[in-house]
């Protein structure tokens, strides 16, 4: 909405242009789906605005996401809106050169790997790397206990710039969704699956 | 998920290909932010399937979704995945020649307009002139009465071949909810317009 009256007008000191400027935490979760769908959306107004997009994408299948990725590098090269870098966990951060940590365990590996992408995280947002970050499935490391929850909120809130972050997944810590400028809950009402359909391209993949 | 593994097995007589390939209403409501913005994602996925899409923006303001429509007017003209084909009602129909009706008064024209729309709809799905179509906001005609659920209802029902369906909005009727694949209700947790956040270009449009 972009005439929407704010229901407050806070005691801040700031002019409605700085509160227009404020880097802002986003927070899609719950059990319903649509929570990455609606980051990727987001990171379409990002590109138009001409944004340098960062996406750090917290899962293992390299299968997922594919169609988002494709279109995000078609944007993201296209020379007419910002740029798209694509951080895939999967196979891998592209940044990482050497073996991944701890190959013997898939879960120490993992855990390992997540880690090295949370490292990364932090060096873009201390460089500005990004103007928008999307940090896809990172709740569950956080909900896992891999990552700090309190380290991200103090990375998070002192965050120079205005970089915008959004975070998707289920589970999403209570403490995170507390300073969390936006969150909103995806709820299942009805899916496909529950009365058999089976997943599709181009619906679910 | 790619490979979820359905809770029922339905005794329909379809193979799995067949569901597979079986046709999709979904439904993105609630009071939450990220209906369209799912949406909108989800069109990255028929995108990278080179399905032709086809979004119809049931809105007033045309300065709504402007980031979305930029991107996939990109992505559709890039000649790497689907078309794109982006039909808005702020500015009047592109297929509508003449001055849009009623123009006395306000109401009668978005209502007139609203029902523009709608026919067009049901002539490309007769034609099946996309694989992907996105109505956008069009619970609200639906939900003031200004088209007939149940002719909505009957006409997706009987829609030919496999064209997926995605409607957003608040308010969904709940007949509509009751024949859609999916239903995701968008909850509002926390908005940063309760604590008197501006929107944010790049954020809210």
């Amino acid at each position: 909405m972009p005439k929407g009256q704010p229901a407050v007008v806070p005691d801040d000191g700031l002019t409605t242009r700085q509160r227009r400027g404020r880097p802002l935490l986003l927070v899609h979760t719950g059990p319903g789906k649509g929570k990455s769908t609606a980051a990727f959306g987001l990171a379409l107004r990002a590109w138009n605005q001409g944004w340098p997009i960062g996406v750090f994408q917290f899962v293992k299948s390299a299968k997922w996401r594919v169609g988002e990725e494709n279109a995000l590098r078609v944007l993201g090269a296209s020379g007419e809106g910002g740029t798209v870098a694509w951080h895939k966990m999967g196979e891998g951060w592209s940044w990482i050169q050497r073996p991944a940590v701890g190959d013997a365990s898939g879960q120490e590996t993992n855990e390992a790997r997540v880690r090295e992408g949370w490292e990364q995280v932090k060096r873009d947002l201390a460089a500005q790397t990004y103007r928008l970050y999307v940090l896809d499935e990172f709740t569950y490391p956080l909900h896992w206990g891999w990552i700090d929850t309190e380290e991200v909120i103090s990375v998070l809130r002192d965050r120079p710039g205005t970089q915008h972050v959004v975070i998707t997944g289920r589970n999403a810590p209570g403490p995170l969704c507390d300073v969390a400028d936006l969150v909103t809950e995806m709820t299942k009402v009805r899916h496909p699956m529950d009365t058999g359909q089976k997943g599709q391209k181009g619906i679910e993949w």
